[in-house]
C-alpha cells in the first residue's frame, strides 16, 4: 500500500513532514485478541512486509514482545532489510494506554494486563525509539492518514467487534481524555440497552446488545422455528448476510443494532459536537450495518445530524495508524528532530 | 463578591494574572429567557454594582443591547465608576456563540436569533472591548474561577433549566466543538427517552423528560387523585420540595428524573473521559435532584465513574464567568499585553 508523504491532514499533532532520509524503515503492530500482526514500512509508509501469528496461549507481556521479536527478525529476513536500518516501533494495544508513558494501564481480560510499561520493555528488547497506543485510537489514525477521514480535522472512527469502542479526532489530533479512556461507548446506555451500567470486567451495556457476542445472543434470545428457517447458532456476520438476503428474523436484529448504533453515534455528536464517523471493526466492517446505520441518522430532521461512512483500510486501519505513529516516533528521535 | 486574583486554575486558556492596574472596571451580562442580568467588578474580580431587568418583550439584538447600555449606565451612576474605566464587557447568551467572530449562530426559540454579531455590536455601541459566548461554557467558566470545580483540569457544568445543556472544560480550556456546539447533551437519548431524536426546534429528548417542562408534564401524566394528594399543576422545584417531604408520586417522578440524568452524565463521561459533573441551572440547582442523581452514579460498580457536585455559585455561575472573561478580554486589550 503506497501512502503519499505530502498529505498534510493526518491524525497526530503535528502535519506529517517528509522524513529527512528514506533509507530508514518502522515496524507497526496490531495486538488483536486472536492474532498480532505486524508490518514494515519506509519512512514513507509504503508497507514492503508482513507477518501475523496467533496469539492463542500468549498472554504475558513479555511473551507478546517476544512474538514481536520474532515477527521484525521474519520480515527484515524477508526483505534483506538490514537490522539498523529501524528507525521505530509502535503497537495497538486493546486497553487503556498511557501514550505519554508508554503505559499499558489496563486491557481486556483477553490479555489481562494491569500497567505494563510496555514502551519501555519494546526499547530495552529492540534498542529502537517505541511507541504505544489504544488499538482503536491508531484505527483512527489510519483513517485519517490514508483512509475514508482524510482531511476530516474532527471525526470519530467507531469500533464493533466483540467490544465497542471509538477514536477521537479533534482539530486533527487524537483526544485521549484526562485518564486515557476517551471514547469507552461500549458502556453507553441508550433506548434497548439494560438501563443501569455493568460492572467493568462484564461487557458493557451498548456492546451487551450490539457488539459481536451481543448481536448472537439477541438472535438465539428471538429465534424460533416458526420466525426463520436459519439455524439457532449464528454469527453476527451471518446474521447480517442472512437480512441481506431477506430473513425477517435477521432483519429486525438489524434493524435494532442499527437504531441503538444510531442512537450511540447520534449521542457522542452532541457532547463532541462532531460531525463525521467513520464505522470499522470485524463486526462493524459489514455494509449492511453501515448502511441501516446511515439511514436512520439521514432520516433524522435535526441540524447538525452526523454522517457515518464505512472505514476504507478495514482490518488493517489499526496497522495503518500504528505505522503513522511509528513514522511520527522515528522523525522525532532522528539526528535532525533532536538538533532543532 | 470578592474573588481571589490568585487564583491560577480558571477555565480559560491562561491562568488568572493579576491586571497591571486595578483602577478599571469591567461588565459582565447574562441573557437569560426572562430576565437580563449585569454586573459592574474591578479588574480583580470584585464586583461593585449589579441590576438587572426583565427581558419580556425585548427579543431583537438592537434591543438587547439598548438594554445592556441603560444597565451600564445604571451601575456606573451607582458607583460613580467613570465610564472611561470601563476596560471590557462579556456576555452569555443562551445559544450556539462563536466566539472567535463573536457572532452568535443561533437561539432558541425565545430570542430567535439567527447569525447576530453580537460582539461587534457592543464594541461599536460601546468602544470598549467585547467577548461572548454561551451562558452555560461561561457557567462553567465561573465554578473553575470561583465555584464548585477550583482546580479540576476537565470537568463539565450541566445546566438543567427549561432545556438542558453542558460547558464542558478540558484541560483547564472550554470546549467548543467544531461548530461551536459541543455539550448540547438536551438532545441525548438514553433509556426512558423517547427512542428518536426530536427535531431541532422542539425540545430535545433528554430535556423533553427532565427539562423544568418535562418533570411538570411527567406528573401531569402520572397524576391521578389517588396517587398524590398534592395538585396537578405543579412546577418542578414544588415537585421535588414534595419529594423530600414524602409525596410518594413526587419521589417517582424525582427517581425518574436522577435515573435519565445520571445515564447521560455517564454518557458524557464515557465520551469525554471526564471524571466530575457539577449541577446547575435552575431546575438542576435543586439540592433533591442533585443528591439522588449522586446516589445513583455512586451505587454502579463501574471503574471511572464520574461524581456529581451541587453548583456553588447558584445563579451566579454565568455572570460570574462572563465576568472572567471580560477580565480576560480587557487583559488582552491591555496595552501591556499589546506590547508583549
Amino acid at each position: 500500500m503506497e501512502i503519499s508523504q505530502h498529505d498534510g491532514n493526518a491524525a497526530t499533532a503535528q502535519p506529517y513532514r517528509a522524513p529527512s532520509s528514506d533509507t530508514g524503515y518502522v515496524v507497526g503492530v496490531d495486538i488483536g485478541g486472536t492474532n498480532l500482526r505486524l508490518a514494515l514500512a519506509n519512512l514513507s509508509g509504503a508497507i514492503v512486509a508482513k507477518w501475523s501469528s496467533s496469539t492463542a496461549g500468549v498472554r504475558g507481556a513479555d511473551a507478546v514482545v517476544g512474538l514481536i521479536c520474532d515477527g521484525i527478525k521474519n520480515v527484515l529476513q524477508q526483505t534483506s532489510v538490514p537490522r539498523d536500518s529501524l528507525k521505530g516501533i509502535a503497537v495497538g494495544v486493546p486497553g487503556v494506554t498511557d501514550v505519554e508513558e508508554g503505559r499499558v494501564i489496563a486491557t481486556s481480560y483477553l490479555l489481562g494486563w494491569r500497567d505494563v510499561p510496555l514502551a519501555a520493555m519494546l526499547e530495552a528488547a529492540l534498542n529502537i525509539p517505541s511507541a504505544v497506543d489504544n488499538d482503536v485510537n491508531l484505527a483512527a489514525v489510519g483513517e485519517s492518514w490514508a483512509g475514508a477521514a482524510k482531511g476530516a480535522p474532527d471525526f470519530a472512527f467507531v469500533a464493533i467487534g466483540t467490544g465497542i469502542g471509538a477514536g477521537i479526532v479533534l482539530n486533527h489530533s487524537l483526544f485521549h481524555g484526562a485518564g486515557w479512556a476517551a471514547g469507552e461507548i461500549g458502556y453507553m446506555l441508550v433506548p434497548g440497552t439494560p438501563n443501569a451500567p455493568r460492572k467493568r470486567d462484564e461487557p458493557g451495556a451498548l456492546e451487551s446488545m450490539i457488539g459481536g457476542e451481543g448481536i448472537r445472543a439477541e438472535w438465539q434470545k428471538l429465534w424460533s422455528a416458526d420466525k426463520t428457517t436459519l439455524p439457532r447458532e449464528m454469527i453476527a456476520s451471518e446474521i447480517f448476510d442472512a437480512a441481506l438476503a431477506g430473513d425477517p428474523l435477521a432483519q429486525t436484529i438489524l434493524q435494532q443494532s442499527a437504531r441503538m448504533l444510531s442512537h450511540a453515534i447520534y449521542n457522542m455528536s452532541l457532547v463532541l459536537n462532531c460531525p463525521l464517523f467513520v464505522l470499522g471493526g470485524g463486526v462493524g466492517l459489514h455494509p449492511a450495518l453501515c448502511a441501516a446505520t446511515r439511514g436512520m441518522l439521514q432520516q433524522w430532521a435535526v441540524r447538525g445530524r452526523p454522517d457515518l461512512i464505512a472505514s476504507e483500510l478495514g482490518p488493517d486501519a489499526q496497522l495503518m495508524g500504528a505505522l503513522r505513529l511509528a513514522i511520527d516516533t522515528a522523525e522525532l528521535n532522528s539526528p535532525v528532530s533532536a538538533a532543532k
